[in-house]
């Protein structure tokens, strides 16, 4: 196990009806600014129970913050923000209004440009931000993270900042989204849970198994959703899964690989392909690139999580693989580069853009340009 | 699931060396009173590294706090305290050490005796603590529970303040606790676990999974420590698992038992039985008790954490039940109130006490004293 640190403040205040709890949690007399995605708030009753529990506040809207959510985008967030004095964030939405308004919260307090603090990596001074989640997948409702994307040059960035104070997840607001975003949210969480696990084996006994319990209730779960969404049970189950998936709990003493999600980036930035599509079609082309390495975890995974007995340590990892394009697949998600009309161009793009940066991604540092490459051509 | 509000906030820093980081973590200009237990830290190097850390603070040492801390023994250390105007406390001990801290941190700011404190339960107005642990199994470094002890009156009850700030664990101070703490540690864990997960199946199925992961964990730990304690990957796997068992990560939206320990308290405060032999006793005469109630979360404990599948459930009940005790007593731990030489007497005296109290215990609160009497009947 590697030495690490651990802290992770974040209140979570989860289950039916607590989106009223959100007066109590916001200190009296803060001048709060209220950011949602598109209008789907208005119509599953979240906004409306948001306007009623903030009926005592001093509140400012903001809207349309998009998926991937866009620097010019916030800029005017951050510029409404400033001339209302605002001192306290509350995003309402999923993982791209809630990565969105990490960077407000940042940006209300610096005096540059916005896009200045996302190529700077992270900023932990900022106004204290909270979140309503309506979308279980990112995790960004229990972490410092966040993705910002710039629409004039097609680029994409982590960008660090601080947890939200708290977050409310009621699992009801769930049961009207659109499938594809529900089939995106699970295979996103999926991917979290695999970038911080499959690497080597014997980090952490703990870990693993903690990892493994989420990817067990994920595949557990899937189906029954396919088959029936407002079940709340099962929808809290999701949720929950979600939010423990990329909170850093199952992240103790143990290297991650994070280069299915860069490379992914790349594939959103150029293409405008959903966040969760893009991992996908990549963890598998990158499982195939690195299976020598991976070898031992890969034959750890299939076994606990599938019940792969059979064969040596190569047919096991291979069926593995498999296992995890056909789950994917059993989404409605694309595996293949091909499913979303994507060519050699933009591999090459890709491969240049990582060589210009001297990109050296995944646990051991060792996907550079070249291998991006070659993990993309076994994603055809 | 049930709705739940879950917050953690203590920064864990974990791993070889760690405790060098202590200077940085406690502000500039604190007046620290530093506790002890006994005098094993001097003899393991903990104190060395503790005193070398904190070079720079103005120091007080406390020492003498017992296992199961005394009231008698805290209000002195609130005394001296109070007379050093202390406005930092770092505990450096196990849970007992870290538990009676609890206490002081709140005594130092309040203006009656403890013992008041402690029969409220709750006090949250106090000291900021912080811990450097070196038992591994209470989980007292991560949670804001104690348990403290009365000596006049062999009482014992749970008092709750706020969690450490933060909390240093170093899985090499560990190599040389006594084999009887190490199993007795493997075995608080293991109970602490059960304690938020035998209760009904289907509350939570990550919960369960990572709860599982634990018991796990400590299955496959337990006969490699017996084997070779200076095993740094073992030790800290370990004392990851005991930090997780009570740390309410495992505890989200699921019902709680506790019988077991309020119970083994009874068996404590009247006999000095250390805690962890009072939990291996009393768990699985509590199962024997309420075997029908708890039969569909013993039979899938028995098949996800024992394998066992065959036979009818109340077979694989009571055969996870003898597996457990059998794991029990591979610790070289008693799991029969003979064994610990507890006879009819004792158990009168815990059925009048808990009358006395109007005690309703169980996830179902359900164990009066009447039901103790019979639990405590099936440990014989």
């Amino acid at each position: 196990m590697e030495n690490f640190i651990f802290q992770n403040p974040t209140k979570l205040i989860f289950g039916k009806g607590m989106i009223a709890q959100l007066a109590k949690e916001i200190p009296a007399g803060k001048r709060v600014m209220v950011t949602f995605g598109g209008g789907s708030v208005k119509k599953n009753g979240v906004y409306d129970q948001v306007k009623k529990a903030l009926a005592g506040f001093e509140v400012t809207e903001f809207w349309g913050i998009e998926s991937n959510p866009k620097v010019e985008t916030l800029r005017e967030a951050i510029r409404l923000g400033k001339e209302k004095n605002i001192d306290f964030l509350l995003a309402v939405g999923g993982g791209s209004v809630i990565d969105g308004t990490k960077l407000i919260s940042a940006g209300l307090l610096y005096e540059g440009d916005a896009w200045e603090l996302v190529r700077k990596g992270m900023c932990t001074e900022t106004v204290p931000l909270a979140a309503v989640l309506t979308i279980p997948a990112t995790g960004s409702e229990m972490n410092n993270g966040a993705v910002i994307s710039r629409k004039e040059t097609a680029e994409k960035f982590a960008f660090y900042s601080n947890n939200p104070v708290f977050s409310i997840l009621d699992p009801t607001v769930t049961f009207s989204l659109p499938k594809w975003q529900v089939a995106c949210g699970i295979a996103d969480t999926f991917v979290h849970v695999m970038e911080q696990y499959m690497t080597a084996p014997g980090q952490s006994r703990l870990m693993d198994r903690w990892a493994e319990g989420i990817l067990l209730s994920l595949i557990e779960i899937a189906p029954e959703i396919v088959e029936k969404q407002d079940n709340y049970e099962r929808m809290a189950d999701f949720m929950l899964c979600a939010t423990m998936g990329l909170n850093h709990f199952i992240g103790m003493g143990v290297r991650e690989d994070w280069a299915t999600h860069l490379i992914g980036h790349e594939l959103t930035a150029l293409h405008g392909l959903t966040h969760g599509a893009t991992l996908t079609i990549v963890m598998p082309g990158l499982w195939r690139t690195l299976k020598e390495k991976k070898m031992a975890k890969l034959v750890q995974y299939g076994e606990r999580v599938w019940g792969i007995t059979a064969g040596t340590d190569g047919q096991r990892a291979d069926e593995a693989i498999a296992r995890t394009e056909a789950f994917f697949r059993s989404l409605g998600l694309p595996t293949r580069l091909a499913d979303a009309q994507i060519g050699d161009d933009t591999i090459r793009e890709i491969e240049r853009r990582f060589n210009e940066r001297n990109a050296a991604f995944g646990e051991d540092r060792d996907v550079t340009g070249t291998v991006a490459r070659r993990i993309l051509e076994n994603c055809k």
